[in-house]
């Protein structure tokens, strides 16, 4: 039946809802909230309705949409996704998720197939965190991790309050935020890097989700003249701020595994071609799928710092930006993703997410993986994000079984 | 007579050139042939009539005040410097060696001495090149390293043309550029850096001025995500970019000597703490006193750049900015000053100058060197630059008996 997945069904949904908010070169604006949000939820809800799902939303907006199983007291299985995009998104970040569930129960609906457990499709609030922050809201409150009246408090880039956004939209539902404890919790994705694309795999199953470490760095040295100050005599924040770049690399590579690490960002005061530079402000991003390991390269670093302040003269203060621990998926689910991409003679490996998606926050109440899909170029919060159609059919069937075998549980 | 250098006249000659174009915490902005330059010069005319000295000025505006010596014949003994500073520039930088000259003419006058060799003391037009490039302008003409019809018809940063200011101000004289060939040229001047005041060191006999080497380096990566992008798949500008600051560092460190290498300025693209940078613009600014140093330095540079190119898949554009070959000072005059100090029970070294003088273009000429005294933190081009007055005397007293054993030569 999963070869069965009518793709032109999938990409005319894509494609409708891509136009929603659409922007030059095929990309999407459709932040959380938004007008053009409400338009998406809209015609998400329609969807559902057509499809013969019971839709809820809750009070954080979360839409769900159930097909019953034959056990009413059974906890449904859930996959789904977020509709909302970064302000220059492109049109598969999320929405390929939630379009692919759909595209799953109007498979099962057509075969008649009947299951133990319902399967819900949800579309969580504010996924992007570009409007509020944090990101992932409408998960993280349904998981319990946010109280409801404080994510409802949170006030906008743009100087709006969530609550009163949700209200005017029409998406402040009536369900209790939490009320849906899922049998299991299963995303499909596209990958948003190039891991697979590279490889040349077709299927990844996400066996957890790397830990985040964020830092702004400043550092504090002496301005001086770039001729008449010898190398002994310099404070120089600049090549401080060049060796932690250098230094942060040189771990990533040296830890291997997981262990990435970026300085996206550097600014030296004042910053001219003959003159030392007395300030640089940088930030460090390091990311691991191994709480221990994401520790010890905090610590590494720290000592470095530590080195740097010592041996170059200079002050440093390091501000914590972000911190999150890494979450582990459902080895069992994870297993099982694997299994049935071997019986549809898929290619697959199992791999890290490299960014943070709703199961991460589903993950603290049922278990929980991901699938992931191949990106082009690994292109992703940018318009010319693509995933090849043969791609976005192949992660529907998997998921479309994954979901069928876990119901009948 | 060099222990009666009369710190108080010298003084007073500094204070009161210092209150022309005064700005805040001490500073100056006497901005080469601006109404303050002008006001400054008419106040140096008026000091050297007063010692009795020739007042010449060459049709670049270069001020020359001359004491005879017995044998009209034989050619001057020259000192001098500036008296245009940068737009927050200090007291000390370019007026010292002006002042410092008149007032070892004033000397000379009090005790009715009689040089065999004339005298001159110099203040030559636009040497920090702020608003008119290049710097240095009227020594570089005097040496016939500019031709003076190119020169005038320089155009300023504020639109304005040097010949026009210069007629403006009523500086543009009569004297054919080039006339006067001196003997030797001796330079006064604050250090600028701080070696002296680090090393506990009243007298620097300069023996060499560095040459320089500035490019631009341009690096053209790939934008990725930071977190979904393994360290291999990388074409990180960014990186790049760090990675040449600290490996000029080691450079600098490894080659030791004079050897300096810097980093000022370093600008990424996008500059996000989550985005690996797919551009990045930096400065490098390389100098040493010896050329064949300075060429080695430049060579092992572009040999990193290539192999950063091979293996980090990133495209590196190098433009030259500057390239000034190291100046040597005439030897036997550098040892005339430390000979002079040991006479005067001064602590002296020989070092190299980090910034360019005049004296770098009356080399060309004749046989020039410089004497510094410490900068207080090597401060310059600053409202703060300052020299303890005590130095300001040793450094006269050491030109006062260099001047006068040259011209009795």
């Amino acid at each position: 039946m999963s070869s069965e997945i009518d793709l032109q069904a999938l990409t005319a949904r894509l494609d409708t809802l891509a136009a929603i908010g659409a922007i030059e070169h095929g990309g999407v604006c459709r932040l959380a909230l938004s007008d053009a949000d409400k338009l998406g939820r809209d015609q998400l809800v329609q969807w559902m309705h057509e499809l013969g799902l019971t839709v809820e939303i809750d009070r954080i907006g979360n839409i769900f949409g159930t097909r019953p199983g034959s056990d009413a007291d059974a906890a449904p299985v859930m996959t789904g996704s977020h509709i909302d995009t970064v302000a220059t998104g492109g049109r598969y970040d999320g929405s390929y998720g939630v379009m692919a569930g759909l595209e799953v129960l109007r498979l099962l609906n057509l075969h008649g197939v009947q299951t133990k457990r319902a399967i819900t499709v949800a579309a969580f609030t504010n996924e992007e965190g570009v409007r509020y922050m944090p990101d992932m809201t409408g998960s993280l409150v349904h998981a319990g991790g946010l109280p409801l009246e404080e994510a409802l408090a949170t006030v906008g880039t743009d100087g709006s309050v969530l609550g009163d956004e949700l209200q005017r939209i029409g998406y402040a539902g009536a369900l209790p935020v939490g009320r849906i404890v899922p049998h299991a919790y299963i995303e499909l994705h596209i990958e948003q890097g190039p891991v697979l694309e590279t490889e040349g795999i077709q299927i990844g199953a996400v066996q957890d989700l790397q830990g985040i470490s964020w830092q702004r760095i400043e550092i504090t040295g002496q301005s001086n003249h770039a001729g008449t100050t010898p190398m002994r005599m310099r404070r120089d924040a600049g090549y401080c701020a060049a060796a932690i770049a250098v230094f942060v690399r040189d771990l990533a590579k040296r830890f291997g595994g997981g262990q990435v690490a970026t300085v996206g960002s550097i600014e030296l005061h004042p910053n001219l071609i003959n003159v030392i530079a007395s300030r640089a402000r940088l930030t460090v991003d390091l990311r691991n799928a191994r709480e221990p390991m994401l520790r010890r390269a905090e610590g590494e670093l720290a000592q470095y710092i530590a080195r740097l302040v010592h041996e170059e003269s200079v002050r440093i203060e390091s501000t914590p930006l972000a911190r999150f621990e890494p979450v582990r998926f459902d080895p069992r689910l994870v297993r099982l993703i694997e299994v049935i991409a071997a019986e549809q003679r898929l290619t697959y490996m199992h791999m890290s997410s490299g960014a943070g998606h709703d199961a991460q926050m589903m993950a603290r109440i049922c278990p929980s993986a991901m699938i992931f899909v191949p990106s082009h170029q690994g292109l992703s919060h940018n318009p010319h994000e693509h995933t090849e159609p043969a791609d976005l059919a192949r992660g529907a069937g998997v998921l479309l079984e994954v979901l069928r075998r876990l119901a009948d549980e």
